[in-house]
């Protein structure tokens, strides 16, 4: 089965204490597509303006993106630039030019309303309420946010929540969508909002997943260097979501949906050894089979098993 | 096989911010040694005053452990006051009085010297070494320790790391040990001090085990109230070195340790539910199953079983 992405694609110039890099390929549908890539068939749904390179477009196509929702019109594409922190752990927005995306609204392209799985990347909350309104009974729809949309567009977002299977959100937004200090007690309140299923992202310390019926934990991935964190979020998102598609349940289950956590969690772990996706070019279904096995034992204290 | 913990015994005076309690049982050898006996004998060795109330000595000696090295001198016992902020993750001190503390030397009781299992609870390094000096070969010598001896006494306590199996400490402290801060160097980096194995605690984040042969991540319970987070280390040492103690192996494996971690982790997630060892007291050993249980469901992710 295919998934639907639609959130941003950008140019991005980032800054970390050990390198800089301008104009990558950025934004949070580029990740998300190029990481369900390796699970699913995707549907893209974006928008690039006329400087957008043609090589990033070649590259979505050699992934098997599908591309006929990409629409490309005049002008700029999206940029954004971004600082990290010494630790890696916090960054500062440098600018953000909205470019084509002020004037973006997501139309569906024929065929797009029937895609099973919906992944709304990081996007205004408007525009994923937009696509929502066009799909015709998806299976399952998975919101993404940020701390941005928390702030200035809390009312779509909460009313988005009532009508998305699942959120993702990092441990700061849970707490910042709550009020909540407790990142359980903030996990549970989400889930009252709406979505059967919540995962709270902690970064370097995994990321938990409330679900009706259980709670799960799982550890990061024991990374001794990171390049780079940009998209982690989006690929983590975009690989769950891909694997969720791959799986083609009639029902999604939650043993789906912690083995998703955990390829969403070896996407985003490789996604961060390098910047931009350059790391994803050159990933391997190998080893991503390799990496879910490592979770696997990094994570088992009884009967360890290949 | 048993254990031999050595550590502090106090008077605590707690407060949080939703309520305040005054010598209450406290001391890492009080919690770790209560929280061992879950899982086999315990030689305590430790020093009280003679206003230290009957009934704490008599709650030891029901839980089986043995006295023989609970020394009572003329004076106060240690005493410790802390002040917990709002979201209960950080504390200050607001007073410690070492009272017959000050002078106290560990002589180990007839018989001690041959205990398989030791945990060095947190104390000052010198203290430990001396403890370790006279032991006759353990098995398995784990040290905790805090950032108070990372402060005054670095010297004896990268000394001390030489000479024992495990470190447990914190993430803070495993990132002012070492400088580093990526916690995962930072493990790596402590093991290369000596110590074959490093649990790096994170709190509501949960464990990190380095072994020499792997890496285990361990989740936190998913508790949504923490009434008094007091002695949640120690309580976890002591779990671990229990457990450890009770498998009775020639040589401790990663696979034991494992497990061990995870035990650990089970009964500092009761010990947090309420003030000192209070539900410690009525924990019992059908809950420590039960609570296992739930932390292999939380961490796994394909084969569900009990």
């Amino acid at each position: 089965m295919s998934v639907l992405v639609v959130g941003s694609i950008a140019l991005d110039t980032v800054k970390t204490p050990m390198a800089e890099h301008a104009d990558l390929l950025g934004g949070s549908a580029s990740y998300a597509a190029v990481s369900a890539s390796f699970f699913s068939k995707v549907n893209l749904v974006g928008v690039v303006g006329d400087d957008f390179p043609k090589e990033h477009i070649e590259y979505f196509g050699s992934r098997g993106v599908d591309l006929a929702g990409l629409q490309q019109v005049p002008g700029k594409t999206f940029r954004w630039s971004g600082e990290y922190h010494w630790d890696l752990n916090t960054r500062d927005t440098r600018s953000v030019d909205l470019n084509v995306f002020e004037h973006f609204t997501p139309t569906l392209a024929p065929g797009y309303a029937q895609t099973p799985y919906v992944l709304l990347a990081n996007i205004a909350p408007g525009l994923q309420h937009h696509v929502l309104d066009q799909m015709e009974k998806p299976r399952f729809v998975i919101a993404d946010t940020m701390d941005l949309w928390i702030n200035i567009a809390k009312p779509e977002l909460i009313s988005l929540l009532a009508r998305v299977d699942m959120l993702i959100l990092n441990d700061g937004e849970a707490r910042q969508l709550t009020g909540l200090t407790s990142l359980i007690k903030a996990g549970r309140a989400i889930q009252a909002m709406g979505p059967r299923y919540v995962a709270v992202k902690k970064g370097e310390h995994g990321c938990l997943l409330f679900a009706p019926d259980g709670f799960f934990s799982c550890g990061a991935y024991p990374l001794e260097d990171i390049h780079d964190p940009t998209g982690a979020g989006d690929t983590f998102a975009g690989g769950l979501a891909g694997f969720l598609a791959s799986q083609d349940n009639a029902t999604v289950t939650f043993e789906n949906l912690r083995q998703a956590v955990v390829y969403g969690s070896v996407m985003a772990s490789f996604n961060v050894e390098a910047f931009s996706l350059e790391r994803l070019r050159t990933l391997t279904q190998g080893e991503i089979a390799e990496r879910y096995r490592l979770f696997k034992l990094m994570s088992q204290f009884e009967v360890i098993s290949d």
